[in-house]
């Protein structure tokens, strides 16, 4: 008999009604012939409402005991689910992340997961169960409670989903899939069928918030393949596995983009090792993220350093660097809001020249100025003007003939 | 080092700023030289809020599953004391019900405390932790979580006070202790400095709802010494231990009143084996409480069956009694809503004849009507019309001299 694991996030479970919705799904599965284990989230708002409380009650609570307190969310959630399966007739059991065997190292609030001991799974799943696992919690060596971090219950899906050996593994959430473009921006834009690990995991951190990273490098370390489908529709999602040789035929997957970034450049700094180093630390003191990182070729000994990072962290950044620019003795520190960043993601552009040339030429033609470039193997990222974004993604898509099939005899 | 076991209800920790009450309270208990352990409650409305969610999503939710979702009630109050602990600069873990090492049966939702192995709790208090426990829940057998139904967390505290051989327990509430009435009905009402297991075990059974009877019940077989104490004052409560000889010096206790009750005669019924029998699982099967339960002697081969319950269940059991009276060929039904119920309780009546005479003697002198009687070794129970209950407390209470110790010199 197949195994499924399934994952159902908070807003599939935000309200009695909902809840119900869920189990109707996972006993659909089961009939289908199916075993099944379902992962939970908290319901919405259950965790931010926690996490307030905690803060209410104490200033700076510890870590320790806020995973103690955010493990009831998704406790609460497993129950419910089990409730409603079983009121519709359907034999299903909870399980805590503990009892679903699932050990972390001590890093509370964040903790990886170190070891999947599914007995208790295996032995209610042999007995007919429909397995409900608490997503997003652990215990550690000492028995305590430990939560994974945001979005840690996808990667309680797919890990549960690798101990098990399962046939699927299906995380659905409030999209259809994985699409070529956000639909809002271009509205032609695809559900991608198939997608490797490494391209979800370059649009993932280029805005497209389907999944968490975590999850899918997880994913990808094991070998994990998984769906990305709606709760809502019924219908096939797209499925994230590792690259084929015919997934390459396809230079471009999607398009990403980010919008309220900042750009930082320390203008004509000493071209000197740790330099670089003593600006990131100082940046990295005020817990800010920074996305791309441009180091110009050195002229003169000199050279310039350019990054970006969210607007919003763009004060902090200036307050934290403005004495560094002058003990190092920068020429300055030149700054920007408002602009976005827009990644091209395509396992096939390794072995397709010209994709760089390709976009820049577009881009051009539709007179938007390009402000700083990074590239990876299989991304090409530009920061352009915000306004110019919309557009700018939809010129691409069009450029790289991302658009949705259209039958000839439609034309 | 003396060893303290307190436990807090859901009001006391109904809001961060109560929480952080509590954990001063707590810590001012350690810093007066004690080892603390905490049981917890949750937060006021939670557990009932829970419950609504469960019927929401399922109309009977099984008891396993509601005992998962309960739980998380009591779990998310005791890491939110431990981090209000902790962020007052002290050292506080907190424990679920399981890691506690509370083991019960599997009765889900209303589970009987099996055995205690307090090993963690031992070794954390050794390490100078305050250790803040999770009350109204364990595990069973199998590692299931188990609750102990309502009011459960005085049991959990008892309990552990008991297992843990502690030198105090200590039950905070919203109320200074246990009074010789109602304050609320007699205005001289005086808080009762100890009392035996067996009075507060009538005087809980007679409406005064300060500790739950299972509770109580705990700590008379295990001989465990507890105070009903105020949260938000600083002074003595009551003491509850084994009766000791100069405990008897004192005829009664204490009065305790219960209204909105009715009373229900089977009349003229057939003196037969059996008949009391179906007349009270008839009542069962509607989940009816009866109270008082008398029946007067036979005479010419039939007898009157007269018994109480809350008023709200009237209805119900006059229909379920309706056919049978029918059936057994009783004269007929005769019930009554509005009355209630006077009980006067105290060990000492064991010795001092003549307190029925007494109290049925006032009652009389003040024009109020007894319509039941029912005695036990150290309570006398009368049911009268609920208009009169008020004053037959006040006179009964000055009768036996329970008044506030007045000194002689404000006479």
């Amino acid at each position: 008999m197949r195994l499924i694991v399934q994952k159902y996030g908070g807003t599939s479970v935000g309200s009695p009604e909902r809840i119900r919705n869920v189990a109707r799904k996972i006993l659909e599965t089961q009939q289908q012939g199916c075993r099944v284990v379902a992962v939970i989230s908290a319901m919405a708002g259950v965790t931010d409402n926690l996490i307030k409380l905690a803060r209410e009650t104490a200033p700076q609570p510890e870590e320790r005991e806020l995973d103690v307190l955010l493990a009831t969310g998704e406790q609460a959630a497993i129950a419910l689910i089990a409730m409603a399966i079983n009121s519709l007739g359907g034999r299903a059991i909870s399980l805590t992340g503990a009892e679903a065997g699932i050990l972390t190292d001590r890093a509370h609030t964040r903790a990886k997961i170190a070891n999947i001991t599914p007995r208790q799974i295996h032995a209610l799943l042999a007995e007919d169960y429909i397995v409900i696992v608490a997503g997003f919690q652990g215990q550690n060596a000492e028995g305590e409670t430990t939560t994974l971090g945001r979005g840690g219950s996808d990667l309680t899906a797919i890990a549960l989903a690798g101990a098990l050996n399962a046939d699927a593994c299906q995380i659905f959430t409030d999209v259809d899939g994985v699409f070529t473009c956000d639909p809002r921006v271009v509205s032609d834009a695809r559900k991608i069928d198939e997608v490797s690990y490494d391209e979800l995991l370059e649009m993932a951190g280029s805005g497209s918030k389907v999944m968490q990273s975590r999850a899918v490098e997880f994913a990808k370390k094991f070998g994990v393949e998984f769906e990305v489908r709606s709760s809502l529709k019924n219908a096939p999602g797209t499925v994230a596995k590792e690259e084929t040789a015919n997934m390459e035929d396809v230079v471009i997957r999607g398009i990403s983009v980010e919008r309220n970034q900042a750009k930082v450049m320390v203008d004509d700094v000493r071209d000197e090792p740790g330099i670089a180093g003593r600006i990131f630390s100082t940046i990295a003191r005020g817990n800010i993220s920074v996305d791309m990182i441009v180091q110009s070729v050195s002229e003169h000994g000199t050279t310039d350093v350019s990054f970006t990072m969210h607007e919003n962290d763009l004060p902090a950044a200036i307050e934290l660097l403005a004495p560094l620019v002058k003990e190092v003795q920068a020429a300055g520190l030149i700054t920007k809001a408002g602009v976005a960043k827009l990644s091209v993601v395509g396992i096939g552009m390794r072995s397709h020249s010209g994709v760089a040339a390709r976009l820049f030429d577009c881009l051009g033609r539709g007179g938007i100025n390009i402000q700083l470039i990074s590239t990876s193997e299989i991304k090409i990222a530009v920061v352009i003007d915000g306004g110019d974004v919309d557009r700018a993604a939809q010129l691409t898509h069009q450029e790289f003939g991302l658009a949705k099939f259209v039958p000839a005899s439609s034309l």
